[in-house]
C-alpha cells in the first residue's frame, strides 16, 4: 500500500501527492525544510527542530502555516499513519503558491507537507569500517545557516562522494577549512584529544545532532573546541566522524582516499555514538 | 478561462497543473529553466535559449527528456493555446521524481513543464524616467552560469529591491565588482562612451540579450569592453542599463538612490534599446 502524506490540509497517497507547478517551493527553491528522527515512537529533539525551522521560516520571512501545537499534530498522525516506529518525518514549509515573479507575492499562503518513512537498518559493516568521505571546494550560498531548500549545490557534492566511492563529500572554504558535509556536520579529534567541529555562523548549518553530541561530550567531560579545521588538520586527526539526523554519528575513516590514523573508528567516535544512542532511549523512555 | 500548461506529457488547466511532491525540483531545487520572449508570434533568440538550456542540462547531467525538435513543438502549443502573440514562455525540467535522497536517483526520468503568458505593456513613465537599482552582496553560489531554479538568493535580493523602491538589485561581490542583477546583466556606458559589461564566466548568467547587445554593439561600431565594473565605477559611470528577456534594455538613472549622470536615460542606452527592438521585428519578420 501506498504510503500517506500530507499536503497543505489533507492526508493522500504518497505517490499521488501533488503542489501546484506554481508553488514557489518548485519554481524558485523558496521554501525550507526538517527531518526529525523517530525512535521507538517518540520524535527525537523535535522542540529542537521545530525551533530551527522556526528561524529558517523567520530569516526568510515565510508565515509558520500553523502554530506548532498543530504542527505536532501533523507530524505524529502522519507518522501513525505510515506505522514508522523506527525512522523519520520530514517536513517541507514553501512561500506558497503565486504567479511567477522573483519578489515575494503579496498574497500567497504557506504550503505544508509532510510524509515518513522507515529507517533502514544500518549495515554492521559499514559502522565496523566507518565512512570514507571526499573533499571538495564548497560553491554553496553565503547563508548555510537556513535549512532552505535551495539544495543544488549539496545534491551535485553528494554524487561526486557517490561516484567516488565515498559516504559524504566533506566542503572546503577558500581558506582550506572544511565546512560540513552536503547533508552532515564534520568533526575531528585530535591526535590530543579534543573534540573539534566548527562553529555555527552562516557558513554551516546548525545541525540537531551537532548541538545534542556538543552537550553529550560537555557532560561527560570531554575536551571540545568549536573551531574551523583545515583539510589537512583533518587528514593527520587522530579521530574524524560525521553527525547527522539520519546516520546520528558515523566514524570517518578515510579522507580523499587515505586513512584517518590507523583507518579504524576511534575510541572517543565511539563513545559519543554510544551516548547519543543513550540520549534517544532515555527520550524514548520519556526521562 | 485559464491558462494552459504543459507538465511532462499532458496540456491541461494551468491552475490544476500539478508536479509531485518527490520531484527533484521541490525538494532540491534539481532543475533549470528557460524563458524565452514571445514577439508577435515568434520565440525571440529561441536557437540560442535551447543551446543555453542543452548547457545548463549538461551541467547538472541531466538528460534532455526530448529532442529540441519536439520541445519547440511544445513550446509553440503552448503559446498558441493560450493565444499569446506577444509575451514569454517559461520552461522548467527538473532531474524526475524519486524517494528523496541527495545523490542522483539511479531511475528518474526528467520533468517538463512549460506555461505561457502575455506581456504586460511596458509602462511609458518608467522608461521615460529609467529604473532604480540597489546594491546588495552577492551571496549565491559559485555557479551562477547555470540557469538552474535554485533562486532562493535572487527571490531575496530581488524583494530587497522592491522595498527599497528599487527594479532590480545589483549584486556585488567580495571586492566590489558589480556581478548581475537578481534577473537581469548590468551593464553601464564610460564617460568615454565604452560600453561595459562583465565577462560571462562562472560568475553570472550568459543572458541571451546580453548576447544579443554585444552582437548589436559591434555590429554598429561602438567601443565595447567586457570586464569586471565596480560598484563605484558604477556609480559615476555615464550611463547605466540592465539586460533580460522580460525586460530587454532598461535604463538605469539611479544607483543606492543616487542619480546616474544627470539622472535621465542615456543615449547609449537608447540606441542600443532601438536597435534591439529592430533585432525582435527583424526575426518575426523572419528576415
Amino acid at each position: 500500500m501506498s504510503r500517506i502524506a500530507y499536503v497543505s490540509g489533507r492526508y493522500c497517497r504518497q505517490d499521488e501527492a501533488v503542489v501546484s507547478i506554481e508553488d514557489r517551493g518548485y519554481q524558485f527553491a523558496d521554501g525550507v525544510y526538517e527531518v526529525i528522527a523517530v525512535h521507538r515512537g517518540h520524535l527525537v529533539d523535535e522542540a529542537l527542530h521545530l525551533l530551527r525551522l522556526a528561524r529558517s521560516l523567520h530569516e526568510l520571512r515565510i508565515a509558520a502555516p500553523m502554530s506548532d501545537r498543530v504542527l505536532r499534530h501533523v507530524l505524529r498522525r502522519v507518522i501513525r499513519l505510515n506505522k514508522v516506529r523506527n525512522g523519520s518525518v520530514y517536513l517541507q514549509i514553501t512561500r506558497g503558491v503565486a504567479p511567477r515573479n522573483h519578489a515575494f507575492p503579496l498574497v500567497a499562503f504557506p504550503q505544508l507537507v509532510v510524509t515518513a518513512q522507515r529507517a533502514k537498518p544500518a549495515d554492521p559493516k559499514f559502522l565496523a569500517e566507518g565512512a570514507a568521505v571526499i573533499s571538495i571546494p564548497d560553491l554553496r550560498w553565503a547563508r548555510r545557516d537556513i535549512k532552505s531548500i535551495s539544495l543544488l549545490p549539496n545534491v551535485l557534492g553528494k554524487q561526486l562522494a557517490r561516484e567516488a566511492g565515498a559516504y559524504e563529500a566533506w566542503q572546503v572554504d577558500a581558506d582550506g577549512f572544511v565546512t560540513e558535509g552536503t547533508s552532515s556536520n564534520a568533526w575531528i579529534v585530535t591526535s590530543g584529544g579534543v573534540i573539534v567541529t566548527r562553529k555555527a555562523d552562516h557558513d554551516i548549518l546548525n545541525g540537531i545532532t551537532r548541538l545534542v553530541v556538543i552537550d553529550l561530550a560537555a557532560k561527560a567531560g570531554l575536551r571540545f573546541e568549536e573551531r574551523a579545521f583545515s583539510l589537512a588538520e583533518a587528514k593527520t586527526a587522530g579521530e574524524a566522524f560525521l553527525t547527522s539526523t539520519s546516520s546520528l554519528i558515523t566514524p570517518v575513516t578515510r579522507i580523499d582516499g587515505a586513512k584517518v590514523a590507523d583507518g579504524v573508528p576511534g575510541p572517543v567516535t565511539m563513545m559519543l555514538r554510544r551516548g547519543l544512542a543513550e540520549h534517544l532511549d532515555r527520550l524514548a523512555d520519556g526521562a
